[in-house]
């Protein structure tokens, strides 16, 4: 059985994305990264749904992007909450995190690159996307052409390194449709950028806010605990 | 004056890009990582180098491979001794850490970004580079298009990324003159893969046979303190 990285944050995009690259046959390896986000509770999250949908293997990486800061999720800056569709939909908001996707597919390709694996999935998404510049489709072929030229395994021969994205071009309802299609148990899933010290999510959040419209447009019941 | 971030490994190398991106004119924002390598004392060196170097900042991300691991420098294989030039000149070794480069350049792009710096500079070498794909210039050029598209700084105009490789085509005897000409004092660095706890190099690397071998080709006094 051919062998994929899937990075896994605990949120409902990563969980999806898991379910999927098991419904396309691989054998799933997940990785996470504790790089001090503020939302540290998804790691739980995390390692729960990776059992939950039958990952192989899950490993946490510790990466203290504190030591870089400048986002609201890692820094001493408060998350946005309560904003309009509207302000959601243009600019990069204070939650991106320079170069976080870039970092975290570095890391799944080392990690496939020690597990012989040259699939790696990403919950990455354009429509919902916030407004990050590394969830685009432009960016993820990049990255895909790079980890063809920074390995051993590809300039060996070994293999072709691809980077699925398959919510890339889904709605947050169509995620949710799709999860629920493929057993995925939201219930076990965090979105919230800013829970409380339980896992409870804000409810107001971009995240919460996107997450929440989506259950709603899905026609599915919505799992999440709120404040 | 413009802000550069370089890539500090506490090595030779690496303390000649430092020199070389001052000589350019940046104030330099130096960048290591603590990644569970086993010759961690070439931390301690990268401080003193930036120190000595005049760098305006100097940190440390702390970022565990060892979870990946897959390399003789993250895992518990062996460094290889003794091997003849011929060896080191073909193949991909054990020393290699998976992506590496992609993370370490990724982690420099989220500190570039945050100290609003557009340009990374990286101590790559393609002649003594003893067989890692991820010092290419292939790799380097894919790098920095990547670069552009990751970041909302690039994505939002502010600038261009580049990725400066000084030393991409020198000799290492050629890098050490260069060094010895801007100042750099190598007796605070370590190029050893395998020193023993005082920091002494054990001379027999693939890395310490290549700095040996780099100070008699370049005519100049070997500082290092040898086991």
């Amino acid at each position: 059985m051919p062998r994929a990285v899937v990075l896994l944050s605990g949120g409902l995009d990563s969980a999806t994305a898991l379910a999927v690259a098991k419904s396309q046959g691989f054998e799933v390896f997940a990785l996470s990264a504790d790089y001090g986000q503020r939302h540290r509770v998804e790691l739980e999250r995390a390692a729960a749904v990776a059992a939950a949908l039958g990952a192989a293997e899950h490993r946490t990486v510790r990466l203290d992007l504190r030591a870089i800061g400048g986002s609201a999720l890692t820094a001493d800056l408060a998350v946005p909450k309560d904003r309009s569709a509207e302000d959601m939909s243009h600019g990069v908001p204070v939650t991106y995190v320079p170069a976080r996707n870039t970092i975290l597919l570095g890391l799944a390709l080392g990690y496939a690159e020690t597990v012989g694996a040259f699939d790696l999935f990403i919950g990455a998404n354009v429509l919902d996307y916030s407004g990050y510049p590394d969830c685009r489709p432009e960016f993820l072929s990049a990255f895909e052409r790079l980890a063809n030229l920074a390995t051993k395994a590809a300039t060996e021969g070994a293999g072709r390194f691809r980077v699925h994205s398959p919510l890339l071009k889904l709605t947050k309802a169509e995620i949710i449709r799709e999860g629920v299609r493929l057993g995925v148990d939201y219930a076990l899933t965090l979105s919230c950028y800013d829970p409380d010290p339980e896992g409870r999510a804000c409810g107001r959040c971009d995240s919460c806010q996107l997450r929440r419209k989506g259950f709603a447009e899905a026609g599915a019941p919505d799992p999440t605990a709120y404040q």
